[in-house]
């Protein structure tokens, strides 16, 4: 499927793109979305007249498509930029309109735009508990209760991870949360459900505020959301024209955000894609299992991410020995560029296993064949570096 | 010319677009960079593959493109999601790397996002020092060397008003700055260059920093950068990932920069599109000066915004007139969306033609005809709704 769609043969050659949870190709409906508004429907939402009454009318109606997706009313959601302006939103957001409140609990496990946004707070005086991973790269919830204090302004736990798709029970923290406090002011719970978004239902019922990325579902770079329970006060980042009521003021990015809403509806209806991501999971797996030198570092989760390690073989070395055949994996998050995972290392897995993992994730556009050709690859790599001496 | 290039007629007819200060049709070239970067070119940035490494060297290429606008090197330019968050960076980066600085200078034309992030600054305990405006909207710099002080940290005046086109010297600002402190620690000077970009050169030469905006010059929305002199430097507000020198991470908005860079390689050389608008310029007031309702605003300036009053017709009325026959002007900033203007207040316009203020803004894609058909209309409108005792 993923070589039908190409539009330039030339510029993109038949590939192996199993790096889905860096970011995913633009899916055609919301290519085709996007470019309209690029175009023909350009104008500014803001604006009184008539071009700009009717990109409102469309930005609320993608306002209304991304609200459900993430059990929100419409008027419960905020377009952003990305994934990383959504979390920083919710972190700084929740420490300016708390200015008393100065406890703030998250997860080793984290994506880096929450771990580095609370180690700014850190800098500011702040303090922040990190709870543990388990040896499955779920949060370990063991102490979360005792975690929670009086002053505590905001908890957030990712609702997947991004590097082994380890799915946290964000209905278990939230009913915590609730039970602990039970009536008198609680703490916010967040949850980065960037890698959540189309494999596992998210819901504001379990939840006060939960980001979302279009790039990361086939929809446009650029383009995230934040979905923030009416009632939840954060304090803006941006000031300005008053815009997303005035929690993210600036002009409305209407391509980016149309592109998001088509790429979502573009999505096979749930359960239909994670059936077929596990179907994908579980056939890796397989042919994984005939490698002595393979470990499986994942435990199931979303079935969309399978971390494991090429023992022996730097992730680096193979990452790129792979790339030449133009088969694309990663070593773990884009955004930590090849240094040292810190989730497997909050999962305590062995320097030896952490130094050769490799992410491979899945999209709707892969086949079994792409496996088939990476473990194939894998074998081949393995061989070749392990006798070059390339340890 | 306009009309030759809609791509959809029938969602988009035959119209009079002249909002383009409020944001611009995507030109061609720039639409079908988007594209491409949609599909076939969709790596991240910082993923280590070659698909991230090629996506990667295009993100470089468009850094030198805007740099080059903006008479900056290119590991001085930073990509941001638009103008507002280039200005609220600007404010908040310097506001919090120069802690022991209070004091901040800026003017009573600025953009909301610039008069905003100082409120909010002035809220936190800053002091901000607003210049006024003279009667033909540039700031007045008479009392400008005196409002300096020892812990001023930053002074903002904008290149180019955006209600009417009033071009500030930016230079003089910068010199006097220089002088003011000659060899003691000084403060940065930010110019907001949104309206300036492609209609007058800019460059770090006479400014610490200058924001752009691609969706003013026929770019996408969503898009902005912001110019950074070697050595200014600025708190991010935003942590992750790391990309953008730490200064802006998240996951690059690789499709929106590179149509930036496309749009303002496909702008006409300079000084022949400020020429057209002169002409453009002339032409309306030509036609303007034969209504004696009619009292213009602007005195010269880009030429590529023209402000006016159509006495004793408000605004948002002749606005939405005009609209109905497919007319688009506006009553000042989109982003004010039809506030009563704050510069043409700061201009010390009577009350009745701030509240008939209209603004027309030209693009490369306007015709003479264009302005034949808008003064004919306004015409119309004003006998209309005259007649109609809709004063």
């Amino acid at each position: 499927m993923f070589s039908e769609l190409i539009i330039n043969r030339r510029e993109c050659r038949l590939t192996v793109y199993l790096d889905n949870s860096a970011t995913t190709r633009v899916c055609p409906e919301a290519a085709e979305t996007v470019t309209r508004a690029l175009t023909s429907e350009f104008g500014n939402p803001s604006s009184l007249h008539s071009l700009g009454t009717r990109a409102y009318v469309r930005l609320e109606a993608a306002r209304r498509s991304l609200a459900a997706s993430a059990g929100a009313k419409p008027e419960e959601m905020v377009f952003t930029s990305g994934g990383t302006e959504a979390n920083n939103l919710v972190i700084f957001g929740a420490a300016g309109s708390h200015a008393s409140k100065k406890h703030f609990v998250t997860s080793a496990g984290e994506h880096h735009s929450v771990l580095e946004a609370f180690k700014r707070l850190e800098h500011l005086g702040a303090e922040v508990t990190i709870l543990p991973l388990s040896s499955d790269g779920t949060v370990d919830l063991t102490g979360f209760p005792n975690a929670l204090k009086e002053n505590t302004a905001l908890i957030s736990v990712m609702a997947v991870n991004n590097e082994t798709g380890a799915v946290n029970n964000t209905e278990q923290i939230y009913k915590t949360i609730l039970a602990h406090y039970h009536g008198k002011k609680r703490p916010f719970f967040h949850t980065d459900g960037v890698q959540a978004l189309t494999k596992i239902p998210l819901s504001l019922a379990f939840a006060d505020m939960i980001t979302l990325s279009a790039h990361k579902i086939h929809g446009p770079k650029g383009s995230g959301a934040l979905a923030v329970k009416k009632g939840c006060q954060l304090s803006p980042m941006f000031f300005g024209g008053g815009q997303e009521r005035n929690l993210r003021p600036g002009t409305e990015n209407l391509p980016g955000i149309l592109g998001f809403a088509a790429a979502l509806e573009a999505c096979p209806p749930y359960p239909e894609q994670p059936r077929f991501f596990k179907y994908l999971y579980d056939y890796t797996c397989s042919l994984l299992s005939g490698f002595p030198f393979v470990k499986i570092n994942s435990a199931g989760g979303v079935y969309s991410i399978l971390n494991f390690s090429v023992l022996g073989i730097k992730s680096e070395t193979m990452l790129h020995f792979l790339a030449k055949k133009d088969i694309f994996v990663s070593s773990g998050s884009a955004c930590s560029k090849g240094k040292k995972s810190h989730v497997l290392a909050a999962m305590h897995l062995p320097e030896n296993v952490i130094d050769s993992a490799l992410r491979v994730s899945f999209s709707r556009e892969n086949k079994p064949e792409d496996i088939d050709v990476l473990c194939a690859a894998l074998q081949e790599g393995y061989e070749h570096i392990y006798r070059k001496g390339k340890l």
